[in-house]
């Protein structure tokens, strides 16, 4: 499993909700595993070769939306050392403050 | 407010709980507010220069955990038409989202 | 044409030359058009599908030279209302800065 | 010395070449050392705090220009086990590249 963020940004707009909602659309269509955040869209899926296919098909949804110009940015996190989920990484902190907290 | 996500990674290291933790205790101790997400840090503070502050202290703590080398990424995002807070930006996505399904 | 800057850093390693040769070799071997810059790799590539291709060959890549864990990042500039090359975006900087100098 | 990548983006315009100019102005000011790509500018500075000053002031001044909403991306190259310059990282992988040329 490869857990991926990104952030795709039309520029031209202070808006980006409603660009973000497509994106969001199609992650649900799709079926894939996301998580909003504040800043980002992070996912996971099977391969990289599916992120980038997912994350291909967004950024051209923004130019079918009607911008003209797109920034989009990706951070890949793969480790082939163990299986590991979305989730797992915020929780491995967690039980290290907790660890530490429990003497 | 400014919203800032940051990643901070001691390159030589293949585990980076640890270090994430030692971030969190400084994140607390400061009373910053923060979001743990799988890919990054997300804090929201009043400005730019209190965010740098914080991110310097934190990047710095890296190297007398023992690291030699550091890459750290910071991206803010800093809105001054309208006050705004970390949770707003995925409410906002999700009311364009529920307000489609609803008509 | 798509310009696009990345940076694979397999983690575990203090030292990155050596992996970044690699990937230059993969460039090389491709014909594909890019620079080096201190911080990353920045390419010109025909589509947003060729660049993942190439991203995804080259991530591949640093496993196979033995890293356990690999952080990709990729930036994607996709500008779709007018023709442009990678040298013309400093360039597009350049004249503006001579443009002022000269009144 | 640290090694600094930055993007400074304002939302809301398309052409971004005039407000990076702004930022080189201000970088021939305070005489830093930087270098433009395609893709950033790339700075080498004694400390992490400079850094971030200079950035903070370019940041500031996009809203000097009319601009709204402004996303800053800042990536921080720290390395403390030996000195370093920004020509460095670039010679060190054509150096890697040419060894194995020459046998």
């Amino acid at each position: 499993m490869v857990i991926v963020e990104f952030i795709i940004v039309p520029l031209g707009e202070e808006s980006l909700s409603g660009y973000v909602a497509e994106v969001v659309k199609l992650l649900e269509r799709k079926g894939v595993k996301y998580q909003l955040t504040p800043m980002s869209t992070v996912m996971e899926v099977p391969t990289v070769e599916e992120a980038f296919d997912v994350i291909r098909e967004a950024h051209e949804a923004m130019f079918q939306l009607g911008a003209k110009r797109v920034s989009t940015t990706v951070r890949i996190d793969d480790r082939r050392d163990r299986e590991r989920h979305m989730e797992d990484k915020v929780k491995s902190v967690l039980e290290k403050l907790s660890g530490e907290g429990g003497g």
